[in-house]
């Protein structure tokens, strides 16, 4: 049995995909974090309003009151929100390794049952997704196998009596019906593919 | 034909799988949302400190300074960051939608193979994942679908055989040559999957 299992050791497996919905991601976070440093500092620039006027204060300096006007706080802030959408492309990453990862495996499969290989069997990574597209896939290649060596043992009965007919002259009647029998037992096999195309 | 088209007239194709990353992507928002507002608040409180200390401020009520003691500005802050958790989330559905959407009409179409119909053809929404998959799946369903044609056509003309050669009894010398390669062909056509195993 070919082994279609899942060695991926790499978690790009489909780039074209798995970089362009991180970028899409990554765009949206770095909106939301611009979104929250402006709300930040409209909150502030409120507050420190409502205390002037609460407490009848003043600045000199009214520059100074832009929280972007700290440098250590400016990095820091920086450098977390930095961390934080370093996290979210690992794990946007990880998820679109976890969507595109099975698709290798699914494909491999159809390929070799494309090359006339029904004997596989996929298996996926237990956190993959697809796996109730892999049971059926492994269920139709374990089905076609089956009704593939019931044709091929008719097959090869016809092709038994054939050769003993030849053989003997003797009672060639019985071994035409016998042939008959078989060559209808294999219609019935490929009657499925018809039937089942006309019940849709 | 039957058509394995894509007739997916709800977002939610399947639950458990998209209701499932929606809450985690949610939750991750959510976290995410709960870092900036205590951020937001560190960041106020550390410039108003500074602030009071470069101007010699004092401050009455100290409490009065958190942010959130304002609650026109807190509700504004709420509903806000509701509106784009909402957005967040329906973007997540639309997201999940185009992974478990190509799932059903792929499933269905292995389902119709299963069940011995190979004149299917899985056609995928533009923006669906899972193409190159369909593609291939399309291609073994039209080729296996040949192959038995063809299968077919030679039993076809072995039955016409036997049947004549039942009907005259003279020369069944070459009537049986004749059956013979045509039994030789089917098997030919049979190795095609005792072929391919082999070599993997």
């Amino acid at each position: 049995m070919s082994q279609t299992t899942n060695k991926r050791k790499t978690y790009i497996v489909n780039p074209s995909y798995q970089y362009g919905l991180t970028a899409r991601i990554g765009l949206f976070a770095i909106v939301g974090m611009i979104i929250s440093v402006f709300l930040c500092f409209l909150i502030t620039q409120n507050t420190l309003s409502l205390l002037i006027l609460k407490y009848n204060l003043s600045i000199e300096d009214p520059s100074s009151v832009f929280i972007f006007n700290n440098l250590p706080i400016t990095v820091s802030y920086l450098v977390l929100m930095a961390l934080l959408l370093i996290i979210l492309v690992l794990l946007t990453i990880r998820h679109t390794h976890s969507i595109a990862g099975p698709m290798i495996p699914l494909e491999r499969a159809v390929h070799e049952m494309r090359k006339g290989n029904l004997d596989i069997h996929v298996r996926l990574r237990s956190k993959d997704y697809a796996h109730s597209l892999a049971d059926a896939l492994n269920a139709l290649a374990s089905e076609q196998s089956e009704l593939i060596e019931g044709l091929r043992e008719n097959i090869a009965k016809i092709k038994t009596k054939v050769e003993t007919m030849g053989d003997k002259s003797e009672g060639p009647r019985n071994d035409l019906e016998d042939i008959k029998r078989k060559v209808a037992s294999i219609e019935k096999q490929l009657m499925f593919f018809e039937t089942a195309k006309k019940q849709v």
